[in-house]
């Protein structure tokens, strides 16, 4: 028998998101019969890397996406906001990496591994992805959260710079070449210098004093978890990596987990690995095991000695892959086996 | 009348903390009579500089400390734990920047703005300087303790290379200089590569899963704050910074402090300085504020919204002055005034 395959767009195909998003769907053979990519006219023309073809990028203002059955964005929140519902309305399935629909009720925020049957109610033809922080969170916590409930997280992340997109990586590329060249590294797409440094700062400024970024991590754990009463409490810091987001977790279980117990249940969790060795490099880091790899991990698991019910984990994924692009195609793979 | 001035011995005077000791001692116009220098017979024969004039570097081990009225350490806990007692039974007083004494009951572990008065009794002429880690976070968080009571803390930390001495700076620099020019970075100070990465291991690990230098930002905050009752989470990381750790400090306070509040009493407190606008750069960064200066910096300052008596800050200082030299002599120059 033959298989199906599918007409797939990709939009924002120019960008950090987008390139390793074609990849992702080359390496896991995704079914596709024609992969139009897609950009602003300013990127229109040129070409892109598609398994052993080129392919080239054409304007998404002008594009139709007539026969489309899946369509990716990943090219900033007006962008969606201006197309997807377009695609959408020519019958596409969208699958949305920015941040624009995460919150609206009529619009499901997955994680392949937390929450797949979320996704089979999408009345508006979207799907949203969620914050790469929040994505490597929940898929960590998630089978903690379904064993004893957790209550409440406080959360510090380490995110690197490919998060801002490709000027991110740009900007702390040059400016570490300029301070090593002792040469003034002065801030374009951060708000100070990162190279050498440390910004607690990713989003706008809310009126809680919280960041967008943090607030993020608030809402769609508890949508993506399905519990409202989970309470979060997320510091977000831009830290000098290029890719791989950590996370210093401290949680608050509604009933007694042992670090035992929650080293067995990670360890059996789909999408995680383990690496949780009292010992040098018996950890995960960005560059050592999250870059370029698929799975969350996790590891400096221990019992919270400040709370009866607290539990510390360190949790590493690279943010690009599952953090955005990887967890967009496998919910594409969802839907093209019709699981979802 | 004429100040009097004091014999002052340097343990350790060529490393990352000695040098900047010596450098503040001279800023700070420290009343030194002599000044003497002393390292491991490595180093003995060499210079370091004191004010406008080089000083011969002395030979620790054959060094009788005779009429010395401060000495200094900071060569690490062994030479502590083997050269100063003797300094202190040849009459100086010491003042310790190795974790050797800071639990012994009967050694007084002393920030100058928190708990000044703890260095008058002092049975074995030594008092300990708290790692730098715990001296930032109690700096800051003193002045909300004697408030409202702070019975817990959830803190994550990102620790720069100087903590780890001069060999841990040199190691992010070539590791830097070697990526750039697409060559290995391979490990030699930190347990993997620390160059555009983040490590969750500083010190030794625990039988509890933690690190020792998380255990010490617990026992230290605790001894410090003269308050066992205090509850401290710690995640400690090193990052790719040369100078300044950050903090992402996440408090839960035994009576309720709105922000406004935390903000006025942190305005006003002795050694702190608050930056706190919620906009770009209205925050403290190692690079932007810390780096080179005195004060411990604290912005963020917001609501915990996950806890009715939580209140979250952003704590940055840096770990070479306050964090460890510039305590050392404020402590040498509270006994030289007699005021401990």
């Amino acid at each position: 028998m033959d298989q199906k395959k599918f007409r797939i767009a990709v939009v924002g195909a120019t960008g950090a998101v987008g390139e390793v998003l074609l990849k992702i769907l080359a390496q896991r053979k995704f079914p596709v019969s024609e992969l139009v990519a897609l950009a602003s006219s300013r990127s229109a023309g040129s070409e892109v890397a598609f398994g052993r073809k080129q392919t080239p990028v054409r304007d998404l203002e002008t594009y139709d996406f007539d026969g489309i059955d899946v369509a990716f964005f990943s090219a900033g929140g007006s962008v969606s906001a201006k197309h997807a519902p377009r695609a959408a309305a020519a019958g596409a399935l969208v699958i949305d990496n920015t941040s624009h629909f995460r919150n609206d009720s009529d619009v499901p925020l997955v994680v392949a591994e937390v929450n797949p049957h979320a996704m089979r109610d999408r009345p508006r033809g979207i799907v949203s992805n969620p914050n790469c922080s929040t994505m490597q969170l929940v898929v960590a916590l998630a089978p903690i959260h379904r064993a004893v409930g957790i209550d409440r997280i406080n959360v510090a992340t380490y995110q690197s710079v490919s998060g801002a997109g490709r000027s991110g990586m740009d900007e702390l590329g040059r400016q570490t070449s300029q301070l090593l060249n002792f040469k003034k590294a002065r801030p374009k797409r951060f708000t100070c210098q990162i190279a050498f440094n440390v910004i607690p700062h990713i989003d706008d400024f809310q009126e809680n004093g919280y960041t967008r970024e943090e607030m993020k991590m608030v809402w769609e754990t508890q949508k993506i978890l399905e519990d409202p009463a989970i309470k979060v409490n997320p510091t977000a810091v831009r830290v000098p990596v290029f890719f791989g987001h950590a996370e210093a977790v401290h949680i608050e279980t509604r009933a007694k987990i042992t670090a035992a117990q929650a080293r067995e249940l990670l360890a059996a969790a789909p999408g995680v690995v383990l690496v949780d060795e009292r010992k040098d490099g018996g950890y995960p880091t960005p560059v050592t095991h999250a870059s370029g790899q698929d799975p969350v991990f996790v590891g400096r698991v221990r019992e919270d000695i400040s709370h009866p019910l607290g539990l510390d984990l360190w949790i590493v994924a690279d943010n690009i892959r599952k953090g955005a692009a990887l967890n967009a195609v496998q919910l594409a793979e969802l839907w093209s086996r019709g699981e979802a």
